[in-house]
Formats: C-alpha cells, structure tokens, sequence
C-alpha cells in the first residue's frame, strides 16, 4: 500500500490506518453498504493510471474487498489490462481464535450469519451440515439490531447436535477487545453485536482455564 | 519472539527464519512427527523461567502448535503458572487465496487429509457435509507419497455433488510457488503434494482469467 496513490475503503478501516501511511495520498472513504461504489471507485482509479489500493479489516478474501474487485474487473473486461493483487492478511478468525487459546486445532467451518446477500436458509443448511459433520464453526457477523434472532436460532442448531465450548471476542486486538469462553448453554446471544465473531468448539473441545482448546488428537495416540 | 531465549520448532520452519531472529537463542529443532516431544521441551523451557517462542508455519492455531502447547500446559496443570499466549499469523488458506484470486469470499470449510490423528471415516462425513452444503473447501495436508489416493476420493465426492472450480497453490510465498486454476474435472490429483494446499469452490465459484472467484452476490442484488 505503501506505493499506492489512491487508497479506498471503508470510512472504519480508514480510520484505523496510521495517518503516516495516507500522507500524500487520495483517500476515498465511503460508509457501510458502499462497497459497490467504492470498488468501482478504485477501478476507475486504476484505469486511471494510478496504483491503488482497496482496504479491508482483517484479510481482504474473507468477505472482504478482493471478490468484489476481482468481480468489476471481470465484468468490465478489464482482467487483461489492469494489473490485479491480494495481499493475505490475518483473519478475524485466526485473530479471535488466537486469543481464545486454541480452537481451530481442527477442522472447521467459517460462516456469515448476514442474510444481506445470503438467503437465511442457505445459511441454516451450512449451520445444520456443520454441526452434523463436528465442525469447529466461526460464525461472522454474528448478529446486528436489525437480526437480532438468528444467532440464537444458529446455536440453537448446534446445541442440539453436541454440548460444546463456545467463546466470544469482540474487537480483537482493538480498543475494547473483550474475550470470553462458556459453555454453549451458558451463553448469552444478547452480549453479541456485530463487532464480535463467535467460535463454537466441536464435540472433543474443552474449557481449559480461561481458554478454549480444540484437541487435534495427540492424547490418543501419544503418551503427553 | 524477538523477546525469547528459547525458540522451539520443526527443522523446516526454524530453517525459514532469518538468522538475525536467532541469533543469540538457544534453538531446539527436531524432525516431521516430533511435535509431542517438541512442545513438551518447550514447556519444560518455560518451567524454567526462560521466555520460550514455539514457532509454526502460517497461524499457530490452525492445525499448527498452539493446541498441543495448551493441551500439555493443562495435563501436568501448569495453566495457571505458565503463561501462555498465542500470535496470530496468515494461515496457508489466506495465503494460498490470495494467490488465487477471491475464492474465499464466501462460507468456507478447512479440512485436513491427514489420517494420521483423524480417522479417514470422519474425514470422509466432513468432505460430503461441506460438500452438500455448497461450503467452499479448503483441503490442507492434500496428499503425501503414503496416501496418495485419498485426495482423488476427496475430491469425487465433490465432484458428485456439484462441478466446481479449483486452485492448486504449492510453496505460497516461498521459492517454488506454483499456482493453478482449473476445473474441477481437468484436475489431476498427480500434481500435488504435501506442501500444497487445494481450494474447491462452491457452485457459484468460477475461473476469471488465471484467477479464482467466488462472488458474494453483489451482482445479483446491485447492479455492477
């Protein structure tokens, strides 16, 4: 980014960017459900002639920027002609996973529970094979004012496939971090917003401490 | 881990840090399948005052030394004189999509091969839930010379259930990276290894120029 003329993006990423970091640069900010525009900002830009970078929080290919921008450059028939790259990033997963302890020691499922572009029942059907499979299941975007119920309908659906840990973190590694692990029917949906990401463990996680551990299965086959 | 005296891990990674990062450390290192004994000199290390880094490749949480540590630290109950805390990183996954394109812009499920700690029935149940479900898949530890077979079952059973695109990415971000798109019929399961990663995407995925993408569905509710 560091190279890049012009840097578009949430008005919220933007204003976590180090102000040394946008000197000298345009800055395109837009507000939520702007992402449309703002991507298609970035391509004119980059038509333009300019380097430029899109930013989002976490890594830009998880429900991030990259799909988007890679979508208007197809559409437009630009892939050939502007020069196109994804920088990886760390997860909001991996970020909240880490600071619960160890929950994805296995295999597991990332799922958004926002019905924005999402029909709500292809979201329950991947919550139902989920938890019929053991998952360990990241839920993003796991409830707003405006979709208040589905969190509990989601890990409602869990519940009756397993007991298991579950733990909560809301805005990892930022001002107002808060970590939490409980039992699944000890959790209370209503301390979830749309700032938080939810982890529920598979039928092996366990409580250890104040941590959230997802054993990969050395104990059974190991002397530990 | 610039603040370690102890650094922990296998050859290979330890091998992949710049020697300015060790210099001055004492370097335990041990080989493929080590990774009880590893951890449990780690522990050790650490019992015995000195600040001791357990390093992985990609994010420690995922399938890496994070949950072994935690795991160890709670059977001989050390977790609360031991402190313990994990740093994130960019897991394969990421980095792989990223390589890719956008393949990750919708649910997604993480899955290892590896039968080694896992009974191949359950890998199998997860494989045909994820499948079912239309999630993404993401197949680490695809295939090794001993299972050489089990990538092309993996991958039937997807193939059973929808055509798909897939990414093949070997060596991302490292000397030797290959990278390749293709469908999920002209796939050949050959041509991958123990340091690749697979990506199948989801029936909406689809090949963009050299690039893999899965599109969040901007395009059916916005006009692009």
């Amino acid at each position: 980014m560091s190279l890049a003329r012009t840097v578009v993006g949430y008005t919220g990423y933007i204003d976590c960017l180090p102000s040394e970091v946008l000197a000298g640069k345009e800055v395109i900010a837009t507000g939520m459900t702007g992402e449309v525009a703002r991507c298609e900002r970035a391509v004119e830009s980059a038509l333009a002639g300019f380097d430029t970078a899109v930013v989002s929080s976490g890594d830009a290919g998880v429900y991030g920027m990259a799909g988007l921008v890679l979508e208007i450059l197809e559409k437009r028939g630009l892939l050939t002609r502007i020069e196109f790259e994804v920088i990886p990033g760390i997860p909001a997963v991996c970020a909240a996973a880490a600071l619960l302890g160890a929950p994805l020691t296995h295999d597991f499922a990332v799922i958004s529970l926002s019905d924005l572009l999402t029909p709500w029942e292809v979201i329950v059907k991947r919550i139902e094979a989920a938890a019929a499979a053991d998952f360990v299941i990241a839920l993003y975007n796991p409830r707003s004012k405006r979709r208040s119920g589905q969190l509990a309908q989601a890990l409602g659906i869990v519940r009756r496939a397993r007991g298991a840990a579950v733990g909560l973190v809301r805005q990892a590694f930022r001002e107002g971090q808060k970590v939490g692990v409980c039992r699944l029917d000890a959790f209370d949906p209503e301390a979830v917003d749309m700032l938080s990401l939810v982890i529920v463990g598979n039928s092996m996680t366990r409580i250890a401490g104040d941590r959230m551990l997802t054993p990969r299965g050395y104990a059974e086959k190991y002397d530990l």
